[in-house]
C-alpha cells in the first residue's frame, strides 16, 4: 500500500483549568461535535467532517497544556510493528488498554527526547461521515462556531529536538519538509514534518524547557473562512495572538489564538503537498521572521516564549 | 515510512492535433511553463511550483487522446519491486530507458486492462522549488494563464474497470474512495482511486471502447482561482463543457474544458482527504448526477460519451 | 445631498402558490428574516442586514409572478415631487395610504410602460443594524440558510422597455450603465440602469408579453458565498436555473434559481460601480451570450422564454 | 437625478521624497497604469479599471504627505454651484484652470477647517475602459503588481474636524456613516462620511496638527485580493503596518502599508452601503480598538501617531 504506516494526526489531549466552561468554548467557539464524557470526566469531541469518534480530549487540571498527542496507523499489525521498532530504537513504550480512551483501541504509548508524550493507535470507532457514506450531501456550515475540517497537526517545544526528529524520521516513517537554522547555520532552531504528503503532521521548536505546547492546529478550508474564525473570535472575546496571516513555511494561512485556558491553538488553511522524494527547505536565522510570519516578516514576542 | 511506493501522479503524455498551436495554449492560456522539447519533437511542460523537470508531455498526432499516464514511486528499489509485482499478478511490462522522456529515468510501462498505458518511475530531475530552497518568497501569480498548482490526476474510460481497479489496489497500494452503483446496484459504473490522502489519483468509468481518456486535471487552490480560470477560458474563447461548479465525488470544486486538440482537462480545487482506514463512498445510480454535478444534479450529455 | 431622489430597491411583493411551504423556504433556504404576516394573509420578510421592516412581502395567488416593486427615495419631499414629475410625464399615479403594507409610509404606485406597477415610499420603520447602532460586532453567518445581504435589483420583461426607461431615467434620475442591442444593432434588447453607483438597480428585457418577471435578485458577500448558495440549493432541491458563473454585463458572479412556485431568484455578487458621468457599455447581438454568461458565452434556452 | 454633486473621489496628489524610485513602485507594486508625466515633472496613474485619465499624482518634494485631494462632481453646472455654496458657507475658493493637472478640466480648490486642501472639478478626459465599451472582457489580473481596482478614499487628521465635516455634510452633501467617540462621550474621536452609497468617501480623525495624511487607500476585489496584496508587499520588502486584517469601522478588510517615502496607503475591500436615509453607526471610546481593527480589538501605536 502507497499510504501505510503512521497515517495521521488522530487525538490530542489538552489540560484546561474549567471543563465546564472549556466544553462549552470548545463546542460553540470551535464549532467541534461533542462525542461524550467518561467516567474519569474527560469531555471527548469530534470535528464534523471527521470520522472517527473523538480527536480532542479535554481534562480538568490545575496547569494548561497537552498530554499527549496520538496518531492513527494503518492496522494493529502495524502498530505492533512499530512499537517494536520504538524499543529497538531505545524507546520506552508502554500499552494503554482498549477503552481507556472512549471508542479507542490499545495505544502504544512513549515519551520522545523533547519529553513529549506520543500515542499511537489502529483503532478509534468509525462514527461516519457527517453527510452519510451513500450519496451524501455537502455539509455546508450552519452554526455559530469555527468549525474546522480537521485535527491538522501540534506544534511543540523542548529540548532535544533532534532526537525527536529521529524517532519521527528514522522509526516512524516521517519526511523532513521545512527547518529554521539557527545563527550558527548548523543547528535546527525548528523542524517541519510529515507523515503523508500534507505539508507537516508535527512540528519541533527547540526551546530550554521540555514537554511544552505551542499549538494545536485545526485545518480551515479557505482563507475567507480564517476571516470569519477571526470575526467569531473577536465576537467571542477570544485572545488573538497573531493573525489573520501567512506562514513563509508551509505557505498556509494562520491564526494562533488561546482558549479560555491559555493554550494556543491554530486554524489553518493551505500548505503546499509535500512528498517524500523531495527536498527540504532552509530558512536561515536571519529571515526566520518571513519563515514564521510571512507578511510582516518578524516573529512576535509571544512566538519563542509563550507556551503551556 | 509512512508515504511509500506509488508517490503521485507525476506526467501524461497528450496527443495534440497542431503541437506548435498547442504548446502555445498550454504555456499563455493554461499557464505551464515549457521545458523543452526533444529530439523526436515532443514538448516539455510542468507547472510552476512542481519542482520536478515535467509533467505534461505532448506529442503531435493525427488524433487527440492520451499516449500514457505516469507515476513516481519512491526509488529505484521501490520500481524493481512493483515491477515484479506486476508481473506476479500477470501484467506485462515493459522497461523504457532512462532519457527517453527528458530529464527522467527508467520507467516501467504496462497496459491496465482498460487498454490504458501506465508507467511508473523514480527519477525525475530536480529542477528546484519556483522561489528556491533557501528562504523561499510565496510565489503570487504574475502572468496572464490559469497557472495551475500540480498535475493532479486523470479520469479514464475502458471496459474492464474492475480488472484495473485491481491493478491498483492490489498490486500498487490504491485506496478505493468513492464508488458509482449502476442501476444493479451491484456493477461499478466508476471508482475514484488514491494512492496519497489525497481524494483521488486516477479515476476508472466502464465504457464500452477501451483506451479513453475523458480528462487530465490540474489543480487550483481556491475557488476564487477556478472563478479566474473560466474567465481566463472565456477571453481565449476556450471551449468549457462544464463549470465551474462542484462534484458530489470529492467535494472538490471543478471547470471541464476543452484544449485546442478537443482533449478534456480540467481544474480541481478541494477535495476532502481520504486515508487508507477509511470507508469508500458510494453512489446510487439514482444520484449519480448529484455525484458528478451536485449543483444541477444531472450529468450533461458529454460526461458519458465525449472522450478522446 | 450627493445622492438624493431615490436611493434604492426596497420591497419586492412575490406571488406564491403555497403560502405556507413557501414562508419556510424563505426563511430556512433563502435564510431570510420573517417580519410579521399581515391582516390580508401576506409574509413578510427581510435579510439580517437590512434595516428597514420588510423588503419581500409573499402573497398567495393562483399563479406566480411579481406584484409589484418597490424604491425608497430620499424623503416625503421627495416623494411628492416625484409623484408630480410621474404625471407630468403622462404617468398615471396612485396613493397607497401608510399602513397597507406592515411598518410601511404612503406609496406612489404608478405602471411603467412594460405593464408593471413601481412603486415609491420614503418611510419604512428602522428595525435597526442586526448589530446594533453602537460598538456592532460582526454579523456572522451562523445558520443553514443562504443569508443575503440586501435585495439588490429586479430584471423585469415587457414590449415597450424605451418607454419604461425614459421614465427610470427621465423622471427618476436613473442612468442608463449597459446595453445589449438586437440584430438590426439600433434596437434595444435589453437594458440595466441604477439609481446609485451600483452596476444594477433594475434591468429590462424587451418580450412579446407585458408585466412579466425574470428574476428577483438578493446580494452576497463574496465569490464563496455564491458556492454556499449553490451547495444550499442542491442540498434543498432547489431547482437551478444557471450557475454559479459570471455575467459579462455587471461582471457579477451569479445563480439562477427558482423558488417553489417557479419564480426565478438570483443570488448575485460583485458588479463594478457605476456613476453618471460614466459611458454606457454596449453589448451586440452576435454577443450577447457573453454579455449574459459569460463563461460559456451562450444564453441557454430559458434565458429568453421562462418568465412568471 | 438619483446621483448628482459629489460623485467620488477622483484624484490624490501624494509627495515623495524620490520620484523615480516611486514611480516605480507605484507601477510595480501597487499595480498601477502610468499615465504620464507634466511639465512641472509631475508622474500621473491610474488604476485599470478607472476610465478617467488619471488618479494618483506624484510630486517630488523633501517631506512626505498629500497636497490635496480632489472630487468629481456630476457637471460643469455642478462645479460653479458648489463653489457659490462653499463661499456662502464661509470657504474661500480658488479656480485652478483646466489643464493644470493633465487631461482634466477647471478645478474649485479649497482649505477645510483641518487645513487640508480639497478639490472638485467635473472633467478629466474619459480613456476609457480597460476591456473596451462593446463587448469587452473580463480584465484578469496578469501582471505583478498589486492592481486595485479604484482610488477609493482618504483618512485625514487635523485640529478642527468637527468644522470639516461641517463642509462635507452641509456643504457637499455628504452624508455621516459611522462616528467614534473620546472619553467624554461627546466630542468626536473621528467621522466616516460618504457622497454615495459606499461605507465612506473621506474620513477625518481629530489631531493636534493640522493637514495630516493618515492614509490614501485603494479598493481591491476579495478577500484573496488582500491575502495576494499582502504576499506581493512582503516579496517587494513594503513595510506592512497591520494587516490583513477586519475594520469594525465599515467592516471592510484592509492592509495598512507605506510607500517608499512612509506615506500610508490601503489595500481595503468590502464595506457595507449606506444610503442618506440610514442611522449613522456610533463607537464609544472604550471600543474604539474594535472599532478600528475588529480582529485584536487594539489599536496599535502607529494608528494615531504616525501620519505623513
Amino acid at each position: 500500500m502507497a499510504l501505510t504506516g503512521v497515517l495521521r494526526p488522530g487525538h490530542a489531549q489538552i489540560r484546561v483549568l474549567d471543563i465546564e466552561e472549556s466544553a462549552k468554548w470548545y463546542e460553540n467557539v470551535l464549532g467541534l461535535v461533542p462525542m461524550g464524557k467518561d467516567a474519569s470526566g474527560r469531555v471527548y469531541f469530534k470535528t464534523r467532517a471527521e470520522r472517527d469518534h473523538n480527536s480532542v480530549i479535554l481534562r480538568q487540571a490545575d496547569r494548561a497544556g497537552m498530554d499527549f498527542f496520538g496518531y492513527k496507523v494503518l492496522d494493529k499489525t502495524t502498530l505492533d510493528d512499530l512499537d517494536k521498532k520504538l524499543q529497538a530504537h531505545g524507546v520506552k513504550t508502554e500499552r494503554i488498554p482498549a477503552g481507556e480512551l472512549l471508542e479507542t483501541g490499545e495505544r502504544v504509548r512513549f515519551k520522545i527526547p523533547t519529553g513529549h508524550t506520543i500515542e499511537l493507535y489502529a483503532e478509534k470507532k468509525d462514527v461516519g461521515n457527517a453527510t452519510g457514506y451513500t450519496n451524501p450531501e455537502m455539509d455546508v456550515i450552519d452554526g455559530p462556531g469555527i468549525t474546522p475540517i480537521r485535527l491538522d497537526h501540534c506544534l511543540i517545544y523542548g529540548g532535544d529536538i533532534d532526537g525527536a526528529r529521529e524517532v519521527f524520521t528514522k522509526v516512524l516513517g516521517f519526511t523532513l519538509v521545512e527547518r529554521v537554522k539557527l545563527e550558527d547555520g548548523t543547528t535546527d532552531l525548528a523542524t517541519w514534518l510529515t507523515c503523508s504528503a500534507k505539508a507537516h503532521d508535527i512540528a519541533l521548536v527547540r526551546h530550554g524547557e521540555d514537554d511544552k505546547l505551542h499549538h494545536v492546529s485545526f485545518q480551515l478550508g479557505s482563507w475567507e473562512q480564517v476571516l470569519r474564525a477571526a470575526d467569531i473570535m473577536s465576537k467571542n472575546r477570544v485572545s488573538i495572538d497573531v493573525g489573520p496571516t501567512r506562514h513563509g513555511i508551509t505557505n498556509g494561512t494562520t491564526i494562533y489564538f488561546f482558549d479560555p485556558s491559555g493554550n494556543r491553538l491554530e486554524t489553518f488553511c493551505g500548505g503546499y503537498d509535500h512528498y517524500p522524494d523531495m527536498n527540504p527547505i532552509t530558512w536561515t536565522w536571519d529571515e526566520v521572521g518571513a519563515g514564521i510570519f510571512y507578511h510582516n516578516r518578524k516573529l512576535n514576542d509571544a512566538f519563542l516564549s509563550v507556551v503551556t
